[in-house]
């Protein structure tokens, strides 16, 4: 048994890498061949215990997650993943189940950069800097070659840090721009990724700013939370979901059917991308946008996890405890 | 975070301190100050992944066990218990589940023994001699001052690493049999613990061999399951259950209610005798025997590995990860 922390996960993958096993994840989605109940949720007050198993047809694992939304000095959440070996039970690794989140789904932002957006796109607005909004820079990144980054964040006080961290991994060349406002950081950027915990819309309600653009929303995981404009749906040509979980679980999904803007046939799954291997120049950029909301599910974990197992293996990489 | 294997916890506490723990237990029970849902169970063929959180009032825990009955070489239970702060939510401990599920389901025979058996017994019989009757072996001698133990399993050939390691552990003044029936290793027995996964009766259905006898059984924790024979609800006088959950799961209550040999109203919480310091002496153990069936729940495991890890910290034991 090892346990493996971010440092060690970084030895073994790039982001590429993490997009690989997420479209990977996405094709093991449409085989069906996997087993995943609705996640169990034990509350205690505002604190939740969060337990996502699942199991494919050569992986084991769990992700654990404790959310604690009163935490002032430690983050709010707290997250474990566990491996089991399918052959035999026995438990192969523990990781960091908060940096594995962040990847993954850094990941299936940048898994919809690889399939939806068109080849040349140069400009991408991020709004929300925390760890969710890293990753999602870091992805997109890796997939098409940005040259302008607009970030807009509600408070400022943590930006410095955060583009201190991101210039770490990213090319030096790209120019990053702090925006005072989200109009601001959306109006020139082809790619538009809102990472946050709103519960009304983040984005404006002004539709020819999402004109042929890729809108991804990675934030919205309750009921409660939107970021996404009403406007949206008007302008949005193709509107993919990353599982069927969306549907029950984001209010960028809910609300807007339920307001009758938007009907459950307008919706597709992200694996039927993979699966026909859609590419952009497919996609009605010329008429409206496109919108790419994800939710999350314990199948990415457990594949990702998965095969950053076998590079730790190969690799050497990681404390065996 | 810090990881405790078996020898960290041993070094933390004896089996008496995890029998406190177990009575401990009882008493959050009483109180019903916790959340513990029904077990997931993930079924992949033949083989299961189970997981069993539990939040008590000072508490996070989760129990991950897989089940891979078909392991030739390797156990068929691979388990890891993980302790998150009640605080914060952050992981305190990972800790190895087996060792702990072994050493807590000893505790709980244990408990039975401390507050059910007659204060001068001195014989045990243990029917299975696999990780369960080892530590209900220990648990029970660590309880009454035991001078004849008789055991019995029904195949011989691993019964020497057994005695090997219980020697460990075991006064040597102790006389130890290893018997070639159930009958002969009962007869002489004040105690009687069934630790085996027998899906017929493992002990005889002979009514004299029970009378005013203390009978444990914690193997059977499926319905499928059974180690009592019938004739002992004929001379149970008490018949005592660890939680609600063995009227479901466990084959030794739920056959006996099915056949009309005993009803619910028959039936106990263990965890009244603790809160009504119920001594052996209320006992009818001159008009029948006493009964204490065991299955297990999360909380045992939380409120022990909660104790478990307060310990290791004042005591600086364990591997930080």
């Amino acid at each position: 048994m090892k346990f493996l922390n971010e440092n060690d996960i970084w030895k073994c993958v790039s982001m590429s890498d993490v997009i690989d096993a997420i479209d990977e994840s996405y094709r093991v989605y449409e085989e069906g061949t996997f087993t995943m109940p609705t996640r169990t949720q034990l509350k205690d007050g505002d604190n939740t215990l969060i337990l996502m198993p699942c199991i494919s047809k050569t992986s084991i694992g769990t992700k654990l997650v404790t959310s604690f939304p009163n935490n002032q000095d430690l983050p709010t959440l707290h997250s474990l993943v566990i491996l089991n070996d399918h052959e035999n039970g026995s438990i192969q690794a523990i990781m960091d189940g908060a940096f594995l989140t962040g990847l993954r789904t850094g990941a299936l932002g940048g898994s919809a950069v690889r399939h939806l957006a068109k080849p040349d796109v140069q400009s991408l607005a991020v709004i929300g800097t925390g760890v969710q909004g890293f990753y999602q820079t870091l992805a997109a990144c890796a997939e098409r070659e940005i040259k302008e980054i607009y970030f807009y964040n509600r408070s400022l006080h943590k930006i410095p840090d955060f583009i201190d961290e991101l210039n770490v991994h990213l090319n030096e060349s790209i120019r990053i721009h702090i925006c005072q406002s989200v109009n601001q950081a959306v109006k020139d950027a082809e790619i538009i990724i809102t990472a946050t915990t709103s519960e009304t819309p983040v984005l404006p309600e002004d539709e020819t700013l999402y004109h042929g653009k890729l809108i991804i929303g990675i934030g919205s995981f309750q009921p409660t939370m939107q970021e996404f404009p009403d406007v949206l749906f008007k302008t949005a040509k193709h509107f993919y979901i990353d599982s069927h979980d969306a549907k029950k679980e984001s209010g960028d999904v809910i609300n807007p059917i339920k307001k009758g803007l938007y009907d459950d046939s307008h919706i597709h799954y992200f694996s039927t991308v993979i699966k026909n291997e859609t590419h952009s120049s497919q996609l009605n950029y010329d008429e409206g946008s496109v919108v790419f909301k994800s939710t999350g599910m314990a199948l990415f974990d457990v594949v990702v996890a998965s095969n950053i197992f076998e590079r730790s293996e190969k690799m050497k990489v990681g404390s065996h405890i």
